[in-house]
């Protein structure tokens, strides 16, 4: 499974197969069936739906496997694969359960929120390897700190730093980084329960209460008001993720430049190989965590377009977001394992001899 | 085998089986296994390499299945698949002809090469879809073309008009891009051969020859002279996508602002459902145009990023093609799929009654 | 003084004359002078300079105009204009102080100041227009709250929802933006002082004693650590700055499409005129918010591929910021002006009759 | 008059201004100007208006100077300068020539007319000083071409090759862009004339002679048929000029690397000076090369958003491009200009001794 690429030999230059496990279609459908799931103990609990019902549509939908077919076919048709997918669980659950189930909320409530659980484990692993990238940095300053290294401004020969001083300055920017993704995890990991046109109307005074029952079920946070058409976690998160890329894409150019015959400034292990010079050592993963950067730059143009999302909701807009945002997560899920990779590798950093 | 989503029920709603196939693994393994062939023979004609080893390298490379696994796992090591790739093939040729295979050579050749190969039936088929989107259209100003519009400038009423006035619009802008797409071809499909830093010093004086007697097998034209670092004629190709895709947005912005209830400019057959308000018909395939253009109006940027292309070959750079390219082809070809089947669904166009 | 556009008659339609004159000229010089005055007078009581040099810089510059021919010139050679410009502080000065202006200082330290201080009016200005706008939607909430409007959802009606509905999704996005603004603000008002590469090496020990001085004169803060090279919060800016022209294009595209003649769910006094047809209102400041929004979604992707900023200090990836980032901003300023006098002229929304 | 930055000290580093003067109000307005004598001209020949007021229209529209301040007040109200323009020309004129001025056009018309004019004398420009880069190219080759020079790939060194082969690269790739300016000229320099929503309604059967008689007399083609929202042309030049960009940002990142201290491929007379260590010579406009092309390369999506142009005519859309496209005329004409001095700099090119 990769969104990056398409070509197999590429998926480990190229994508993150964690990531895209979490993002894949197991993900997806199982968090789609745990948001109905859910929806219907929550309105049980509340009163909106007979306890029965709610049973029996946990128990029907527990290993339930849509119809890959008709669901392709029929998210052709919709744009969005809810209303076949419930059509669908209905078949599965039968009786008057079927008619239970989805009861009140509309196909944003769905991908929303399963977007925010299948983001729950992403995010604490992006976390776990920001921790990572810092212990490396902070054992390379450990290392290596003292020793000298030429500074560089505008590429040009400037003054003669430590290696502390240069690894000091991409630790902070991944520490800043660290700081801000609990703030941009709390914005992001919600519930989305609104109904038709936002005004969860077929709830009445009981949103309230579903809303928190749902929310604690699925280990989310249920705010007072989500609009669905406000994007502007989405964009929060997007921008996150090219500041993370391109604070790792920095670190990135600087091993490529410091790996330079004739400068010289690192060694790096098991640095790759060229088809016609097999003497060549080439800084693979410094580059791509460039190539990373670059792209997440990019893309992120598209999210932010995204924010002009018309009315009550914007297929083109909307939908422009599940083009993008994934491959924006797995390039910075992808970047922090290379820079893992990549740290580890080095063998000396700072003037040679 | 996607590349716009990971997700399969998005296949047919966001991506092109066919377009998919031409630029997916099988696609890429045959068009760099053809390369390599076809430079042993135009090596072995031109007299670089030993005939009989050159009738080895096709005997044995027919049907070359490499193992996937330590091909990812170098791809991650060398930042491409070429260097590992030639390696696995030398040991399926074995003996003395196994030197032969790839000789002068090096990985853009490979690479790029196989990207014209593969673009090949990509072009054909986007310039049958634009007959095919031009005919369409043609058909619509016969059979509605003297229907009343009321023409909108800055969203407002403006004076009327007829359909084949607005329809004539969009037809033109297409026209447009079917007459430059043969240029666009000229200039990308191309036999790359210029061997370790495109200097082709293994070839000496029979480089002409070689590349000529190539490209004739391979169905490519051979100029005097690619250099590796040369990207235009791939942003070029990015700009036209995105063109494409920009001409195919202005129908579908055009048709979801006719399909409005309330405007009732447009009728539409089989527009998508809702799963909380079954009434609704939604212009799906006219928001996806939009969403289309837009994703390729980002990643054109990426890709003309990446026109600053260091050196002799920067991983940085070509990397950022890989990632950004495939997808823009299939938003294109995409694009023009989703207009054939939308003009098809076409019940009336004008004002109504 | 305009940024976004150089032709005089577009200054009010896209431009900000309040931001264009706080980033312009005058400030410019303004606050590249205050930093050496401030620098000087903070490095005479560490004991770094002779108070009496300190006293004599700040009479000196007290009204200091470069000679801009001279100036201009320089700043082609060097990229900045700095060096010159403390060559002719230096003639200005004169005598032994002359030497002891910029002492110890580097391009970086006076140009990311500077723009510290040229934000710190800016952003005061944003979060009092975002007041303004939360203020004019809470009191489109109290006027015309309860009236009926028809939700639209992939452009198609969809059920009957209330105005308060609608906008108190357009209110929520830019509470959500008022409420994370400080923050920004909070990493953006910091004085950058760190010397050649970074190391703050002139200072020695009293680095920090000169930070907080000079920060507390200039009223910006002086964090521990500033690598010139960490250029995260530029990017978080930029982000914001998007993002919040983004939450006004969504107010625009909603108002352009409830203008629409047909739908008409607002009604807008003052609406702009056409040349050929006078009968027409075109919603002009509506459909601006929506060019706002798209141009800055564009930019920020500049600003992040500026984050690969190479080594101790890039030329050319901080130049990318001086060319985007001072239209972001006024493009933000602008569009948030325009939604105020947007907001203004609502005459009605709602359902007509 | 400068675009690019409103900060007069950045004016010949990031701005040029013949193409500033090209672009700017004196040229706008003149071209405004030549469009609705030209059109009163040719309406006049053709019958559509009186001879005599076609002659009264251009006496008094020789040196119309409009009143600004109201210009920019309407321009802010309607969008477009044109209706207030128009209605300020009448008044200029007076009598029964006045109601003859503008008739049958529309905004679009003198907009985009007054574009094509502005352009031609910008392609000229652009034609020229491609033609004095690649004779600069030429002279290096000739003067250098022999001298060996280490090849990098993936920022390693390669084999030996010769300053021809590099210095060839930059010369094919803009070479190349030089062969297909003449077609981008051809689509950009032409009249636009199609009356309120593009049906010429009001020129009956002598449109095609208008059209001939005005574009001969302003030096434009006359397309049988220019839809105002087709903005192909426009998308198109845009990605011509993000790809010369593009071109020379190539040849500036490799200076820049070649420019290094432990490198020292290449000599550059007067490059750069530092505010804090005056023994650097730092590759200004090598840097800054680089810089333009980031910009265009970010600025070229935003272009292609604004193809996404709804209806006879988009507010939102067109003045995107207004925002955009003049600046990335600018950022291309700066880059010739730059990389003009950059090679005349170039005192040695290629390993040192």
């Amino acid at each position: 499974m990769m969104a990056l690429t398409a070509l197999p030999y590429h998926a480990r230059l190229l994508g993150d197969a964690d990531i895209a496990d979490m993002l894949g279609e197991k993900a997806d459908l199982a968090a789609m069936i745990r948001f109905e799931v859910a929806l219907a103990r929550a309105e049980a609990v509340c009163g909106l739906i007979d306890k029965a019902h709610a049973a029996t549509i946990a128990a029907r939908l527990d290993g339930f496997q849509p119809d890959m077919a008709r669901l392709t076919q029929a998210t052709l048709r919709d744009g969005v694969p809810v209303p076949e997918l419930v059509t669908q669980m209905r078949e599965a659950i039968g009786g008057k359960a079927a008619a239970a189930v989805h009861f009140g909320a509309t196909t944003q409530d769905v991908i929303d929120t399963a977007l925010a659980l299948k983001l729950k484990p992403v995010l604490g692993l992006l976390a776990q390897r920001l921790e990572t990238v810092d212990d490396l940095l902070s054992s390379l300053i450990q290392r290596f700190g003292s020793r000298p290294l030429m500074a560089r401004s505008r590429m040009q020969a400037a003054i003669m730093i430590s290696v502390a001083d240069r690894v000091a300055v991409w630790r902070k920017a991944l520490a800043q980084l660290a700081s801000v993704l609990p703030g941009v995890a709390d914005r992001l990991l919600i519930l989305s329960l609104a109904g038709a046109a936002g005004t969860a109307d077929k709830f009445g005074d009981r949103i309230g209460p579903v809303r928190v029952a749902m929310a604690t079920e699925l280990g989310l946070t249920a705010p007072a008001y989500v609009p669905h058409t406000d994007r502007d976690r989405i964009a929060e998160f997007a921008s996150f993720l090219s500041r993370l890329t391109g604070a790792l894409g920095k670190v990135g150019i600087d091993v490529a430049l410091m790996a330079q015959n004739g400068i010289d400034q690192i060694e790096l292990s098991g640095a790759g190989g060229s088809s016609a010079m097999p003497h060549k050592r080439n800084p693979v993963l410094a580059e791509i965590l460039v190539t990373l950067a670059r792209f997440n730059a990019s893309q992120v143009a598209g999210i932010h377009q995204a924010l002009i999302h018309e009315q009550e909701r914007s297929g083109s807009a909307w939908t422009l977001e599940w083009l993008i945002l994934p491959q924006m997560i797995e390039a910075g899920g992808t970047a922090l394992s290379h820079a893992v990779a990549l740290l580890q590798s080095i063998e000396r950093i700072g003037e040679a001899g």
